[in-house]
């Protein structure tokens, strides 16, 4: 006898988004999501720096934070402070960064501490689609600036900035990935991280800049982060270890003046981010990271460029896009009778997961036709038949490639 | 020149806690928080799971949980549905276990499934403090029930229902922390467990159960847990490894069915919680978790018994307290003329942190003059110094305890 089960569904919070579904393995061609790739993890140095790190330190797991506060690792955040400097031409300290478990973590304390239903933000029209699910949740309007190929276009911002203030609306936070941005790889020019600091200024607005791919360039060239090119503290600056080092690895970080890191001190309930994590990022970070950064890149680029090869053998003149200077994605349009949105569910079927444009930017005439193919995490030869898959399905349900490639 | 500097104030969202302050390092006479002892982290297997498992399995850091899903690496949650079943009686398997990044983060996913402003909760009328505060920020009323030697007193909780159910007003869930409650220690027995889940039923209420201490039982014998013992599946089960391995690995778990697991998942918005500590834990413990834990008891008993025989030394009759059966903490009720608030103020004077009760219960009569103090962390000498020092704090403030202790 078994007694009545208990029903969730009388209990549950009204407006939740849909649940989720179980977890069924990764596809054959999985082009989705920022894995890395797995023959660039240097699993023998991590050891090496776990076991001198907990050798030295061990003892210290027994404290919530370690003995570093709710900042988290002290020894990390002196390695992040240096890190920015030397890379990003940023003055900052150990004081000034907060560790976090995840560059979304980071957004996410972010957004609390800035953004109330009603509220607007502007944001790149193709951008990072997690932003994207989390300002419709928050009840936020996301108000999409045009990109062309060096980023976002600072007329296009300037004019709705003067727009919105026309109707009395103030944006809450410009939000930006300026270096290798997400979809798109373009990597803002000084010029334009210059005119949107003005631009900021001007309407009194703070900005948030997202750098979590920024190590991943293959000239190893970026630009002053705006961060650094500031001088009113109006820029939170946002990083991670996910796409340098691992992504399974939950360890970002948030650069903010004091004002607004101690709001979000008690915004962050989880007693600390992970201990392990943080150390063993520190030990490895001091000596390795450069060359294991560069080393990265490399592979990278030779996945990229078989991508990009992969797309023109097999799309031809349907496929138009920027060659990336780094990154782990492409961000592909195609001829405007394609439905991507279409295209990724029957591709699906065959195996293959893209994340189609309307998942990746706000709405427009480019979303529908657009997709972005991550291609870090494959092997090479994986690429190489995906996307010959990709295209197969492609020409089946929308005639696009017109003929089958020579190959 | 430099421009003006950007003010936060204006931009922050209403209605956002206080902000924190700066870390300024642990006082001499840390008696607050869920540290551990130093002396028990098991450094060496911990290396040498970590590097077992990064030998083994490193490559798969380069993609976002692993290949476990969303709900976290499944060697982990195979060890914790096979804990659960063997220690607490528990009929459950991986995919009934969400991994999260520290129990903290499972409280907050649970409430944002379950709670909304104007909602009612139930808990026990010392309980602790992080929920407390989070239920003040949800806007949720948190009815206390109270508390005896063996834990919640089912006849008020009848009661309370009761009440409750003839205003109209149905608890969205009964939160209990039933084996070491915290702070008091007591550990509810069967009859009160299965009484308990009676009333939940009568009543269609859900029940949280929140077993992070339950490993730490001296005598090593714990009653099932009320998920064991419930058929209707209305039971969401919350642990984590902070207690039994360390508190600076952010690694707890929990326990639901299905639809409530699947409303969790799109809530979890970290892309997964820290795989490296989710890795370690999964090796280590399935060899060393048992004797673990057993040795660490005898560490912490150790400690328990000096810091009680302290405050019997330096307090006498003025101290009421259970001799706790396990856990890092004692509940002390001191005389009425007592502040504990206004004594922890001035204890922090003198290098000496506590909980003081009201931070730790619902309003009572009780709450005024109980403490609670964590000895885990300390070392025993420090622990006897410490009590000596905060027992002359309090005797300086409220002439209690009469007179000096014969040390």
């Amino acid at each position: 006898m078994t007694s009545p089960k208990f029903d969730f569904e009388n209990v549950i919070r009204p407006g939740l988004p849909a649940p989720g579904g179980r977890w069924s393995g990764f596809p054959p061609f999985n082009f989705v999501g920022g894995h890395n790739a797995p023959e660039s993890i240097p699993t023998s140095d991590l050891i090496a720096a776990m076991t001198r790190v907990l050798e030295r330190e061990g003892a210290t797991l027994a404290t919530y934070n370690l003995e570093s506060g709710a900042q988290g690792y002290r020894p990390l955040r002196e390695f992040v402070a240096a890190k920015l400097g030397r890379d990003a031409g940023m003055k900052c300290t150990a004081d000034d960064v907060l560790m976090v478990s995840g560059s979304l973590q980071g957004l996410d304390l972010i957004n609390q501490v800035l953004l109330a239903p009603g509220d607007t933000v502007l944001i790149e029209a193709a951008t990072y689609g997690g932003c994207l699910t989390r300002y419709q949740r928050l009840g936020v309007t996301a108000v999409g600036i045009g990109l062309d190929e060096h980023g976002m276009k600072m007329d296009e911002l300037a004019a709705t900035l003067k727009s919105l203030a026309d109707e009395g609306n103030k944006p809450k936070y410009i939000y930006t990935i300026p270096t290798v941005q997400n979809p798109t790889a373009s990597i803002l020019p000084l010029e334009r991280r210059q005119e949107l600091l003005r631009l900021a200024a001007e309407y009194d607005v703070p900005v948030v800049e997202d750098e979590c791919y920024s190590d991943l360039i293959w000239s190893g060239e970026r630009p002053p982060a705006m961060h650094a090119l500031d001088e009113s503290g109006r820029v939170i600056f946002v990083g991670s270890f996910s796409k340098s080092i691992a992504p399974a690895l939950r360890v970002g970080f948030v650069v903010a003046p004091w004002a607004f890191m101690s709001q979000m001190l008690p915004l962050k309930t989880d007693a600390g981010s992970g201990a392990l994590e943080q150390m063993v990022l520190a030990e490895y970070c001091r000596e390795h990271f450069e060359s294991h950064v560069a080393a990265l890149n490399k592979t990278l680029k030779q996945k990229c460029d078989a991508l990009v090869e992969a797309v023109e053998a097999n799309f031809g003149t349907a496929a138009e896009f920027e060659r990336p200077p780094g990154g782990i994605f492409l961000w592909v349009k195609l001829p405007a009778e394609v439905d991507t949105s279409r295209l990724a569910k029957e591709a699906a079927k065959h195996g293959i997961e893209i994340n189609p444009g309307a998942e990746w930017s706000i709405e427009g005439p480019d979303a529908k036709r657009a997709l972005r193919i991550c291609y870090a995490n494959p092997p090479i030869e994986t690429i190489r038949k995906g996307v010959a898959a990709l295209a197969e399905v492609c020409r089946e349900e929308f005639g696009v490639p017109k003929t089958v490639a020579n190959r």
